[in-house]
């Protein structure tokens, strides 16, 4: 039965025996982590062979011969970038390489844009922009566009993507300088923007001719399920309509091989690709050609990932499972809340339907079950139903991931029994 | 006898005899380098044991038990900023750490002032600003200040360090916001600032309260010779004065363990250092720990740094040597040049009397030597007098230095005469 089907008195009854499992786990002192997608341990361990890849003095010569060890080769060695031009089937010539952050690559070129503009005005010098942001999104996109003091607008994330009739009508504001995408297994929802979907970014008219999409791939190879989504190809895309320079695409190893110790990668059109290594050659001499030889040498080639990233999912497929087996056990029956269930990423995302999320968050708080911060997923932090969470589920162990998803579970139907009675 | 006690048919002798050594040079199609700061290989070779400290799974913990393969840690591992922290006689609360390149962490900071201020409005809306750079210095210095449209006042650079009486002036000036300082070791002249000049520096007191020097402490451990430069700390001074905040000191291990895969360094006040970790958890997540860690237990501490600098002085200090040899027994009895014997860094200055520096470099070149750009080591690539010419000995083996310093002694030569018949 439904919580809103209930009798006050049934509400009450049921409240009183989730109540006492509360103050249960509540004696345990529990510290269950599920806020940020961070691999876990047995997830890093797939990559130790990397490690030893460059030890020696003849490890360190690039294929063309070139002492990595020295400084030089500012756009990275061209061993690892071809790992990149598979992995996002962009020509080698389209490809930078950067140090262990994709977000920083991301910041360093928004920044750019602000200080000395994207082939106009710089961003900074035309009063108030605004940028385009899908909602739920990522965190770490909206605080950039905050820190700079970017309008942001939210567009809803359908499951085919972004709303493209909102977000045709948007950029007919030429103040409407951008948008963050993430194209594939996007966070927190999980949805892969469909064909049509890309086919109209990719004919967007935008009235600011500086117009520039994050492209943020983060996702590209991250399958979990034997149906894994599919993109399109944006840049192939956009040959078609002329616009390829209205899209910069990022990604990185940071969840294929280390978060903290990955090669992240920037794809670009000619001409973007220009403007970056101008800036580039002021701001550095190389990134790290050491790191970039061990991730050519340890994964060869696309095959390579992709083997590799079986091996990922083998061990964080049954960690989305057991979160979605516990909604469908616990939830599903009373219909409190409705989840994405994703072929990739690492994320689930879960609205509420009785009840405040930021209550939810608070209760599994005092339960030591982290949440992202409940809010999160939405531009400045404000989440205007209340009712998103997103559900990291990669970082704990089996064991405890169960223990979390039932204490979510628990807390998010009494937070629906608080609000109904 | 110098060159301009000599009759011109003297010279003219002489010339043909040199343009014979020319000729005969230009048949053995040589390709020699020293143009930029680059160790050579057997450098490099010093630090190879430091790749096999992180391969396996318990390596890759900190101290404090954190996995360093995963997220987290923007700061940077504790034991590898204790490193830095003995190093540049900072606490380590004031230190962070960053990926490969100092040279990156001074361009955002710079950007960071730009954009977002440094306390004050950001410098990019407070019209045209300016920025103090020591000549002759370090071209990549002045390409930053030249790619943001700042403008750039040269300033002479003493044996004792920058011209003191002209500084103070020009910093009554609100719109000077900054300057560039190489204090140990400066590139290229090698000179270390004076126990006075350091504290001249700490007591100033610019009109512009955002005001910021770039302490680039590129080569505080960079020793050639047993009797090295000391520099005072520049934070112990600012303190007896509370100016810590218009300094912010940089370094890295570029030049101690590898160029193209070592550890940054940024040392700053409290405010300082807020502000830069404000922008810093907008711009990236973490830097690479797993490279910090190798570094940590490589050298362990700074005796460890010590040891490992007289390793490479050992093999530097006796190609600083033969170039010196080469000007004493070429050039100094015909008065063509002067030049620096510096106790450390990377570099030696030298500055032709009688002839254009412009001209030397094209000879060198078409010998196949390559000097650093002349011209390079002054704001916009012009040398007023064109006399300046910097010379990077380490990348060269021994044997190619010798030629090197031969033909660079030979072009000075043909280029005086020229001049002077």
């Amino acid at each position: 039965m439904q919580f809103n089907e209930m009798s006050d008195q049934e509400l009450v009854l049921m409240y009183e025996k989730l109540k006492r499992e509360y103050e249960n786990i509540k004696q345990q002192d529990l510290k269950l982590d599920m806020s940020r997608g961070k691999p876990a341990a047995d997830q890093l361990d797939l990559s130790m062979d990397m490690l030893k890849q460059v030890i020696g003095v003849y490890d360190c010569k690039a294929e063309n011969g070139f002492d990595c060890r020295n400084y030089g080769i500012l756009e990275g060695v061209n061993e690892c970038k071809r790992l990149f031009s598979e992995m996002l089937e962009v020509p080698v010539e389209n490809i930078i390489l950067g140090g262990t952050s994709s977000l920083a690559l991301m910041f360093d070129y928004i920044t750019q844009c602000m200080l000395t503009g994207s082939g106009a005005e710089p961003w900074s010098k035309q009063g108030k922009i605004k940028f385009i942001c899908n909602v739920p999104g990522y965190d770490r996109h909206f605080s950039i566009c905050e820190y700079y003091g970017i309008e942001m607008i939210s567009v809803p994330l359908t499951e085919e993507g972004p709303d493209m009739d909102i977000i045709e009508e948007l950029i007919k504001d030429e103040s409407v300088k951008g948008m963050f995408c993430v194209p594939k297994y996007s966070n927190p929802t999980g949805i892969t923007y469909s064909d049509s979907v890309v086919r109209r970014l990719a004919r967007m008219e935008p009235a600011a001719k500086d117009f520039r999409v994050i492209w943020d791939n983060a996702y590209a190879v991250h399958d979990i399920t034997n149906t894994p989504d599919t993109l399109l190809n944006i840049f192939d895309e956009c040959k078609k309509y002329g616009t390829e320079d209205y899209f910069v695409e990022f990604t990185s190893t940071a969840k294929i091989s280390f978060p903290g110790g990955g090669i992240s990668c920037i794809a670009a059109s000619d001409n973007n690709k220009k403007m970056i290594l101008d800036r580039l050659s002021k701001q550095t001499i190389c990134y790290d050609k050491l790191n970039q030889l061990r991730h050519a040498r340890f994964f060869r080639d696309l095959e390579g990932i992709k083997l590799h990233m079986k091996k990922h999912a083998a061990l964080i497929a049954p960690k989305f499972d057991i979160v979605i087996e516990a909604f469908n056990a616990e939830l599903k029956e009373y219909d409190l809340a409705s989840w994405t269930e994703p072929n990739g990423g690492y994320f689930i995302s879960l609205d509420t339907k009785h009840c405040s999320a930021k209550r939810v968050g608070e209760l599994c708080r005092s339960l030591g079950v982290v949440l992202t911060d409940v809010g999160a997923t939405y531009p400045y932090g404000v989440d205007p139903d209340d009712r998103n969470i997103r559900i990291a589920p990669s970082f704990p162990t089996v064991v405890e991931l169960k223990k979390a998803a039932e204490i979510l579970c628990l807390c998010i139907k009494l937070a629906s029994i608080e609000n109904l009675v």
